[in-house]
């Protein structure tokens, strides 16, 4: 996704960059849901926690700042529905795919677990608590937090992530100014969870949906394959869409 | 809009990327006014909706991620008001405007619609408390947030939209730096829902007023003239400043 | 304070782009102030008002935005104390200062104007409420929001001017990269106001000070001074500090 | 961190920028936290504080418009950690270690005592209250916001510290897209507190906890070695992790 790689690292080295930059996105979105999102009101009246706004602007920081970050190494993908989007688009070379996605599931699941085990060291029940509310998984039904149903899940999902896909090919195409791409990727992840994080948690992204789910109990694992089908899905479209409205062939 | 376009796309694929960009900012803006302003209280005491900040971060996302994503194949106007403004200005072709205009007008309709069509799968009543609370539409009296006046409305926005076009067209301007236009301009409509959500809840876009009414019955359609009219009003005056503070020739 | 201007326009168009500009930061931080911080909770539980966070995302984004869209012109100063600062570093002809400063108070007084018209058509005894409530002025004692006294007005006002006026002459100068000046100088006018709201409102800006303070009733009025004189001080340290640090000579 | 500094200026100007800088951090950081975080309710309904998610703005944004405006003198460290970080990564003169961490610490300790300076001009008790409240110290178990245990900071301080370093010299090294790092860092700070201001109100850089500590009382006191040596181990390991991940050879 950056726009001024000079030459491509070996893939060891781009799986681990996705891994670590994923395992930043699960660590910093699904953490500040977890641990910072709900807290007391203070003495003068102003409750502290950030609130959905404040998970929002965590989950699209990730992105943001892993772009600049990682995105020299391994392009900033961090999530399987981008991967495969970029594919699709003509933009990422189909032999990486399998790689670049193993490792983003392998960063996500580090993420939640080191989240886990400082969830080890919290207040009284605190860990309990969190798994039994779910880890902050994606849902729908009587796993939605305002209990939206799953057919709203999958059409939020499809179409939040074809846009997101959309921005990261239109943004890092030669078209787009140079140096960009990584805020308005990351500030399109948070515009995501802005609109639809009362709809299902927000997913747009099947890493942090099983990083999340694995210790979220038996609901959340049975929900897991919508947030895994569709963002793919959206991806895919997004990918075809992308090459029409950008004829020019390209190789990120 | 954007900084660094090579080659014009022809006028249909730039119609196809305004009503892309369009839907986007119907769906997110309006979206996260629907779906996520208002939220419950945690247990900790923290409210999690995202509130009228969160509406104004969301709109401003919109059009920030579209001017990197889309703005490189049509400029990213998404705005009757910003089109006919950039026309008057000298910087985009007349020919072009009706084409745009219709683009813009269809793409906000169908992110509406795809607003509805989710809604449809939402909490019990959800659809029809939403649509007689008014869809998230433009309105004065009786239908502004705050219980404003038409007068605030009109004077609202022709201030705001004017200001919002004087933005766009200075920060693409050969003066400006290249690439930060998407940032000053999204970030403008942030701004501009910040000051102005409680007093008609903020056009200065036609097509997003358009987008909203026609799922918010029979009071918002009736005021839907006011946030036509003046958004254009707002953006012709721009356009005619710009030519005297920016006197250079320059068609975008 | 734009990386990239050509040549420099005619004084007058200068003047004109600082008396918008100002104007800008006058309608857009105390409109948001005035019409936007407090706000009914809704029905879910959810206080919808932006707050002293959306009023200082306001004030830095209309500098972040009007650094962009006017700077090309004038530089985008919108502030005296700036002007100020920026000619005793040695980065701004003086012979231009009293122009700057006179376009500066008379598009922030037309600002203010402007809110006070929109106020007519407000809900029943908004305006009187809003003017007998102090307009949004900056103020210490019984006018500071909490409490403070005249002696952290003028400590606040000192430091974080001369933070401001630093930021301002680094960010531009030639060892900064080209173009994010904008964003470093709107930002931090929005971290000086998430600061010191609490304080005395946070001024930094004897343009904003007066514009609010002519429709605040006598209490501002008498205050008004500590607004002009000690943000001008601060913006004087920041010039020499600025010397001192920078020591190539360079003309902005 | 600026890409795009000329020539090194001489140890103690850069000293002096590094002190100006870190006193900005502490102040406006630490500031936030005391000043504006919690504040009343407003007529409507609002609470007017910018809770968590207003500090953890102002922290960042300390480092966003510090890396732009001193950063071309120093390349804005502002942190011990990150100091040490670079060092380790081969990307920062280790002669001029010990300088940067004297110049981070002294600046910290000006910006905390400045707190207290306009403290003495507060509300009634404020400033007692706020010492013996902690003065925003960084704590665990009994002084832990939401009372997570010595465990919790210490694993939360290395990771997080670890990921703050990795996208300095991420994003500042030569592959990456000149000028952004700026945006990328101070993001990652805000991202770094959303997530973990209740657990241990965030350290990631000693500096900013012996600043607030001195004036906390001997609680957070005998607890400040934990927040001195976690982040510098967090920093330590970036730095083997970043010359791994980016094997070209370049110094800062």
């Amino acid at each position: 996704m950056s726009d001024s790689t000079p030459a491509s690292p070996p893939l060891v080295t781009r799986m681990v960059a996705e891994a670590i930059g994923t395992l930043v996105l699960v660590f910093g979105g699904v953490g500040t849901a977890l641990y910072a999102a709900d807290f007391a009101v203070g003495g003068e009246g102003t409750p502290l926690g950030v609130g959905h706004l404040g998970v929002a602007l965590a989950f699209g920081l990730t992105v943001l700042v892993g772009v600049y970050a990682w995105g020299p190494i391994s392009g900033g993908h961090f999530n399987p529905a981008i991967t495969l989007g970029m594919a699709t688009a003509g933009r990422f070379a189909w032999k990486d795919v399998i790689g670049y996605i193993v490792a983003q599931i392998v960063g996500g699941v580090v993420g939640s677990t080191l989240l886990v085990l400082i969830g080890l060291f919290g207040p009284d029940k605190w860990l309990s608590t969190a798994q039994s509310g779910g880890f902050a998984s994606n849902g729908f039904g009587d796993h939605s937090p305002g209990g939206w149903g799953i057919g709203a899940a999958i059409l939020v999902e499809i179409i939040l992530t074809c846009v997101f896909v959309l921005v990261v090919a239109g943004s890092t195409s030669k078209r787009a100014p140079v140096g960009f791409a990584g805020l308005a990727i990351g500030l399109t992840l948070t515009l995501i969870h802005l609109i639809s994080i009362p709809i299902d948690n927000t997913s747009v992204n099947p890493a942090r949906s099983i990083a999340a789910a694995i210790y979220g109990g038996v609901g959340p694992l049975g929900q897991l394959w919508v947030f895994i089908v569709f963002p793919l899905v959206g991806g895919l479209i997004a990918g075809l869409v992308h090459r029409a409205l950008f004829p020019e062939p390209e190789l990120a």
